[in-house]
């Protein structure tokens, strides 16, 4: 066939593949956020069947050899490179019968529900079960695949393109020898007395201070759309269209705008990619750890540092005059950077947070590489909160029923939380050599903090590995003790130690 | 084929339309209220291949040939007659080439772009070009159809099945002679002066109002979901979920109550037809008369009336005590019932309402009747107006430009408006025979209007037509005189004639 005939056939594909694809992210952008209750089933049932029509064509051989003809004929580096990396994802996908793949759908929406039942009772039997189904379905689904390394090694790859056990334990070796020891000196300090940030935040003035962090961060509003939901989250629309939500919990200040800035990474992410490669997989394949460098690298490095409050605290302190009126910027500065062992991760602080995800990746090593029994698994995770932060879940939903990834099948998805703080690190020790970030931010300049990351990482989305990229932007490969060593020196100086 | 072969493939059928327009209302409704400026034209393309999928599946020789067999081989009444309501409709649109569909969606698209453009800009010359291709398009789409009678009879019977330009005619005729010199005695007397309704209401206050009516409507929060948009309109996502809009103008306070009042009929009937019909065409066919049928029953004949406001006025005035400090519940129903001819459709009273739309069924009979030409169709226009008003529009934002209906090929869709309004009335005037309905709001108990409702109508969906509904309903054919009649006494009670 020619490459132009080639070419206009894989333009159809990638319509095709875009238009179902935008259907099930706006289904489910509305089950998240406004669809009424007793709507939330059949969305869900019509979602199954769209994913399955996705599937069935995505994986059509006729449609897969159209493509390595396309590889194979073009005459564009890219193309073959773009072409390269939707067949390593539809090769893998093609293996698994259409029924299993549907009947795999609904038993992760039925998982879901049951999780969230179980989290709202406090039911770890309840869930048990359940989670030995998806556990099994999933090993099952592996089978299907050509599969080097252990099945755990595959789902690592798939989160983040690249990794494995043998990368990630090298990684978590690090975090473990160089941070577990250092948290215990934490401790031991003076403590950040941290309370004047949980009295009373009315929500009404939340949302004003997200309008203003809607200018501070220079958002697009032409492109960017903010709401609420129960569990913050992105969701990507188009290169032009990025939604994300967030929650406003009245008794913690720093929760909405943490997760506001945290999600916003994300959304920055996709917004500064290169236009040309909409609807590509150069577009849709960023790597989740990457994913979250972005967002962390926001969350910690812009949303926790003295130049994003210097600027703004005053404004924030005007909001809530009568709350924040005994905290100056270098005790809120503080207060918003204070350590402390705790048994939800979503709430940890930024030293502690990699090990909460230690734990989690422990724990999906010895379920998929070495089958341990799911009767102990609520006890194992209590057992390894106790040993590495030194505290204990006195219940399962404080425990091993606080995250919901387990009940998605999402194995493999936890080290990228860890992985992408790291990346976050490293990356952002360059832009420091390249420009005074703290002072640019401080002078209200955030545009060339965006410039920055635009022209170094978010462009090429996932045209790159993201070791390519760190050896790019930085000129090494990727070192974890960037992370570690940040940590460190921030925390030694917080707690002048 | 077996018939339960049958029935299982026309269930997979039924899932699969169910799905792709699920995820169209989907993408629309994002469209019109949270997708971000920048982001919806590639909605736009997307749901245009959405929309072609849909297509090609849903008229695919086999299906047809499947849903024939399984009307043929069926014993059950119902599941026949369902049948042969959605072969009705694929009939036709099996005939339509589907790169003549999908190109008339894309016109379709282009128009509305270039009708807001030209709105805003007040520039008919701007759109003329643009509805000229669109009225092309049309008359091309429709040589593919079967059409007995003229094209603007197919037209008609497509957005209310049965109707006609000769059923029309007989209708308009009695509107035309009935209230055009009834109309001229109501602007000869004294007039109301309703400025106290148009001062300032702010939209918080407004918004609460909206609270308000959800209870007082006895609207089901788990499967109704209220946001704003520029337009209003509702939108269908299931037989557990139906999501309307409203907008709040602060310098109009009944604007957005009526609104609401509105879409909510729509979305209740919806809510209360046969859950047993979820998928069915008696759930996606309602003739657009009988849905207008609702939502005017419930704006006019209780948003507008005594017994409602008697109990929910005291509430309104508490909200803005100081806009309606000196208006007492007398006067503000004479308020809201003003009548006075206008230029705008949308903010037309009830007497004059039905005018605007025979204006309208007017010019559309002599576009695709008579081929008018369209150079002179604002002309057109302002003349009707005046003839049938007694106002003439000055600009064409006020005159031709106003609704967006024909750049959306809408075409035989506003003379439902009229018909949906009379059928109200015949339909009330039942319910009043049944029972006290004006006491039974004023107690609260607006449970009683909709199980009336749902007993009577709604519970049949698309299952009965028009007609028939009136029939078996009322005992009698469908007679325009009680909607004239209706409008006649109150209007000549409110200005004493």
């Amino acid at each position: 066939m020619k490459l132009e005939i080639l070419r206009n056939n894989y333009e159809e594909y990638k319509n095709k593949v875009a238009a179902y694809t935008l259907a099930l992210n706006s289904n489910s952008f509305g089950i998240a956020t406004i669809a009424p209750e007793a709507g939330k089933p059949f969305i869900g049932e019509m979602n199954s069947i769209l994913a399955g029509e996705l599937f069935s064509y995505s994986v059509a051989p006729e449609n897969i050899k159209m493509i390595e003809q396309l590889r194979d004929k073009s005459d564009d580096d890219m193309e073959r490179k773009e072409c390269e990396l939707r067949l390593r994802e539809l090769y893998n996908t093609a293996k698994v019968p259409k029924e299993v793949y549907v009947d795999y759908q609904l038993e992760l929406a039925k998982s879901q529900r049951i999780w969230e039942e179980a989290k709202e009772s406090d039911n770890w039997p309840l869930f048990k079960d359940e989670l030995v189904s998806v556990i099994n379905k999933t090993k099952h689904l592996l089978t299907y695949y050509d599969i080097e390394g252990s099945s755990y090694d595959f789902l690592l790859d798939q989160y983040q393109m690249g990794m494995n056990t043998k990368k990630y334990d090298a990684f978590f070796e690090t975090i473990k020898s160089e941070l577990v020891p250092f948290i215990k000196k934490v401790v031991a300090a003076k403590q950040i007395d941290d309370r004047p940030l949980f009295t009373n935040f009315p929500a009404k003035q939340q949302a004003q201070f997200t309008e203003i962090l809607k200018e501070a961060l220079a958002m697009d509003v032409q492109k960017v759309y903010i709401t609420e939901s129960v569990h913050p989250f992105t969701s990507f629309f188009s290169s032009n269209d990025a939604r994300f939500t967030t929650r406003y919990h009245e008794s913690s200040l720093m929760s909405a705008i943490l997760s506001t800035i945290h999600e916003y990474g994300h959304a920055l992410y996709v917004l500064q990619v290169n236009p040309a490669f909409e609807k590509t997989s150069f577009f849709s394949e960023i790597g989740y750890a990457m994913h979250e460098s972005q967002s962390r690298l926001l969350e910690n490095h812009v949303g926790r540092d003295r130049g994003f409050w210097q600027l703004h605290y005053p404004t924030l302190r005007t909001l809530f005059h009568e709350q924040l009126r005994d905290v100056e910027l270098p005790e809120f500065l503080r207060m918003i950077n204070k350590s402390e062992p705790s048994l939800i991760r979503i709430e940890a602080d930024e030293l502690t947070y990699p090990l909460h995800i230690l734990i989690r990746y422990e724990l999906e090593k010895m379920i998929f590489d070495e089958n341990v029994s799911l009767d102990n698994l609520d006890q194992l995770w209590a057992d390894k909160y106790e040993e590495y932060l030194g505290v204990r879940p006195s219940t399962a939903g404080e425990g091993i029923l606080q995250d919901m990834h387990w009940s998605a099948a999402n194995f493999g998805y936890f080290p990228t939380y860890a992985l992408g703080s790291a990346y976050a690190a490293q990356f952002f020790q360059q832009m420091e050599k390249d420009f005074d970030v703290q002072e640019t931010i401080a002078q209200g300049n955030f545009v060339k903090v965006q410039d920055w990351l635009r022209e170094n990482i978010h462009q090429f989305g996932a045209s790159k590995t993201g070791d390519e990229l760190i050896k790019d932007v930085t000129g090494e490969a990727f070192d974890p003790r960037y992370y570690t060593n940040y940590l460190i020196k921030k925390f030694s100086n917080i707690y002048q130690l």
